[in-house]
């Protein structure tokens, strides 16, 4: 596996996003320098993060292909092929993640629910079961789930993290605001909403004082 | 105002998240190296954050107060201060936002909900009102908004962001996977959902190879 770093992999579906916009306006090649500005990165940060993904060349002129580039993101980033998970809490975020349509394009397929509430267990969300969170081992095995997306309260975040790991989950996506202590043989990555949030609110003093 | 990098910025909430969990554990006090190992950070890294943020100094032995870290990262995030939101797009996300809890804790307070859909406007989300997005100019300014959380279906979420501009938002925290065109007078911030999936998914593929 080529060497990338957790930036890189931050900024390839940032310019997905850009170049499927791109290419939503009908426009067909664009040029790294182009990229770098739109999207206030260095050209040379640009240059390089595509080189490693995309084997095809910028013309001088006309610059890369936006269907080519669109192609070998999705590609690297493993859009192409199916990865299964399990949404752990099925509470308002948890409902509204098994909802979401939008992580198919990502390659995420969601195949359950899990639950210890019993007026949850044995229903169905968006055409998925919930099932109890003390049939994880059996289900993870039967399903083939790789991935736990973890939406439970804070306070039993942990407890069901250590569950997760003794059924054999190989990966959690944590979206409880909490740090959990984990064995680093599982991946784990956190999804910061107050991190992002606190980007936003200092930008937003920032443009007040200008 | 103090310099602080973006990347500053994202990690006070972690740091603040593990305070929290040591302090639920009845911990009263930590060093930078120990904090730094728990967090994978360097040294250094973590010492020049606390100092920025933290008044206080850490004894050479016990060091630093806990319960005073954590007051004074939750002052510098301005989570004491509340700052008004509302939801643009009452759809499944749109509305688990609205019926978040945890939002409180860093200061966002959601008091409304904007849509198109007349099955929805009027209605309320957890008490919280769904208005007409066509009243947006108004009810901005009735009720104080000053950050607008975009949750709008991909296509619409450009149009609805200019309509946002038009109506004096100062700030965008977007949820959408997609490339806004905004001014920047304006402070956009996006939830990248899909770079915290392709990091995950990129660990996993690690690990199973180890």
């Amino acid at each position: 596996m080529e060497k990338v770093s957790i930036r890189q992999l931050e900024r390839y579906p940032i310019y997905l996003n850009y170049l499927l916009s791109l290419r939503e306006s009908g426009v067909s090649s664009i040029s790294s320098p182009a990229i770098a500005k739109a999207l206030s990165l260095s050209e040379e940060q640009v240059r390089k993060d595509l080189q490693l993904v995309s084997r095809s060349e910028g013309k001088p002129k006309s610059g890369r292909n936006i269907d080519e580039l669109i192609s070998d993101i999705q590609e690297f980033l493993g859009y192409k092929k199916v990865t299964n998970a399990a949404v752990i809490g099925v509470g308002h975020l948890g409902q509204a993640l098994m909802n979401y349509k939008g992580f198919a394009e990502f390659g995420l397929n969601i195949v359950c629910g899990f639950d210890v509430d019993s007026s949850l267990i044995g229903t169905k969300v968006n055409n998925k079961e919930v099932f109890s969170l003390y049939s994880l081992s059996s289900k993870i095995e039967q399903f083939d789930i790789k991935v736990a997306i973890l939406v439970t309260p804070k306070e039993s975040a942990q407890e069901v993290a250590n569950m997760l790991v003794n059924a054999g989950i190989k990966a959690i996506w944590n979206f409880v605001p909490v740090h959990l202590n984990i064995n680093d043989k599982i991946a784990v990555e956190n999804v910061n909403l107050a991190s992002s949030l606190a980007i936003l609110e200092h930008n937003l003093k920032q443009k007040g004082d200008e």
